[in-house]
């Protein structure tokens, strides 16, 4: 940095102490008989001049930094990712802890210099985060040392996972449409592995529609049908047309996020169907535009933030971390998109 | 962390050569005479026992840290935010520095705080970042520092800030309309200022406006009028269905958000008016969903990930960093939203 740095024997030399007196009081030691007025002459010489201790050479005595490291792939390609490091973020400064982020951009190569990037800055631990929900192999750098999986899942590899409770969103989504009464007529439109197969479909997807046929079968019922398709408004709008053109007549569509639902509403509305006293839609994500949307979207929420903060909760714990996984729920944000059935239809 | 760091005195034991050799060779140091045989024995040894340079302790010695400081108030509010964060990770990247991120979320007491932690850590600079374009006192503790204002501006402060380039952003929506022939009835939804006054509100909506008012009186022409509202989706359908019942028959909208315009579009919709046949459209921000509406939204795009290139690569640049504006274009998104006036209408 331009400006010199205030060191411990330029507050000794301002509050006229020795530098070893002044060291005592502002590391905050009682093992040494200091008077009170020396005590304060030296914290109002360090106010003054903007004194501050030097962590870098602290933490080379007490082994820790106080800070935390997050590898993601990326953090920037999924909406509302900057939520998982938001909540990660206020979790560690709750607990006097900051975090270095970086990311690989799913590069391998790059993943292991930037892993030893960190770890020759000497984090306390490191958070291995994907943007997408998925199974991942840490880099051998990071075998023996302290980490959580956000947002993944390694077999094998003995830390934390902390991921979405796809499986409960699955059940809830089928309660929702239950609830109002639907039971014939249930359509996922986007199915469970994304078309083509990308992360974000293999692990949610699964999930979500093995959740939803569970509920579905329990009350006697099941899915009309599963459409395959990429999770975007493009592919959502196309395969719902389709559907339509088919000669189906959906009374109730689960989709795979809210980019294929708003696709969904638009075929809707081209062929003259309103949501949701014709069709009834129910979702997962919550983007920005689901309450936007004409009508407002029932959805079940990504909890990001509460990824992040169960995750560094976990580091900052100081207990022994085991191969557990932990599911955060998603919260269902009840909007205007199902009702009943329309008894014509 | 966990595992036992490999020290140099464990390679040197390994590769069996004096500490000070194993130093030389590991630092690459060529000061002193050392065997080839000796020298591959030290590398060999390094990457079997995976040594990894002390960097905590090496920046005692050399005072830079290869870490940067992003400070902002909050990463998470706005869309694409996370963009500035990715922009700015790559830079550093690139040229082997890591990125301590920290947020406030506009808490003034929190980010001395935070600006402290930061400096603690001996980072080499900082980028103090906003989340809206906007004026901003930075913290005292950052005077005479090493620090470059990310999507802000402070005057009085001796620092370079990073923009985006409203004005020219407003001119070339003006451009747009005048190109497409339009001449009259056009109207700015959103205005300058958002209601309530927002910052993102205080420095785009005034820029954008002013290069908007610039390039229509150069044209001979100017706006029909200007409507002040928050800047959501929300109060775009309401205001523009407003406008509409007292009679107004706009040909052109200019939407300060994405965000206004997918409310002008529902409103648009349930007067049976069409995009781009009756009612041109041209917006700001180019979030997600501009591509998916029907029609395809022309937006001029918020430059987030140029930002954080741009203010990453002045400061590692290395020279003195003065108090010039860098305004960042705001690449034109041409879709399908603006087209000649109808004459019938």
């Amino acid at each position: 940095m331009a400006r010199a740095r205030v060191t411990m024997a330029d507050v000794a030399r301002s509050a006229g102490v020795s530098p070893t007196t002044a060291s005592f009081v502002l590391s905050g030691r009682t093992d040494m008989r200091i008077s009170d007025a020396a005590r304060r002459r030296v914290q109002d010489a360090a106010r003054a001049l903007g004194y501050r201790p030097n962590v870098t050479a602290r933490s080379l005595r007490t082994k820790s930094t106080q800070t935390l490291g997050l590898v993601s792939d990326t953090i920037t390609t999924t909406p509302y990712a900057g939520e998982v490091i938001r909540g990660a973020l206020e979790a560690a400064r709750a607990r006097g802890h900051l975090l270095f982020i970086t990311e690989t951009g799913g590069d391998r190569a790059a993943e292991s210099g930037l892993v030893n990037a960190l770890l020759d800055r000497q984090v306390d631990a490191v958070l291995y985060a994907a943007m997408f929900t998925r199974h991942v192999t840490p880099p051998p750098e990071l075998d023996g040392r302290r980490v959580v999986l956000l947002n993944c899942l390694a077999p094998g590899f003995d830390a934390p996972s902390v991921v979405p409770d796809e499986i409960e969103a699955g059940r809830t989504a089928a309660r929702v449409l239950l609830g109002a009464g639907h039971t014939r007529g249930i359509w996922s439109i986007g199915g469970r592995r994304a078309l083509p197969p990308t992360p974000e479909g293999l692990f949610a997807g699964n999930e979500r529609v093995r959740g939803l046929r569970d509920t579905l079968r329990a009350a006697g019922t099941g899915l009309d049908g599963v459409v395959e398709c990429a999770w975007e408004a493009e592919a959502g709008h196309r395969e719902v047309r389709a559907l339509l053109a088919d000669g189906r007549r959906p009374r109730a569509l689960v989709c795979a996020t809210d980019r294929v639902s708003f696709g969904a509403y638009q075929a809707l509305a081209e062929a003259g169907l309103r949501v949701p006293h014709d069709v009834s839609v129910v979702s997962f994500d919550d983007q920005d535009f689901a309450s936007w949307m004409r009508p407002p979207l029932t959805t079940l929420a990504l909890p990001h933030s509460e990824l992040g903060r169960v995750a560094v909760e976990l580091i900052l714990e100081g207990g022994r971390l085991d191969a557990t996984v932990h599911r955060v729920p998603m919260p269902l944000r009840v909007r205007d998109s199902v009702s009943p059935p329309h008894e014509n239809g």
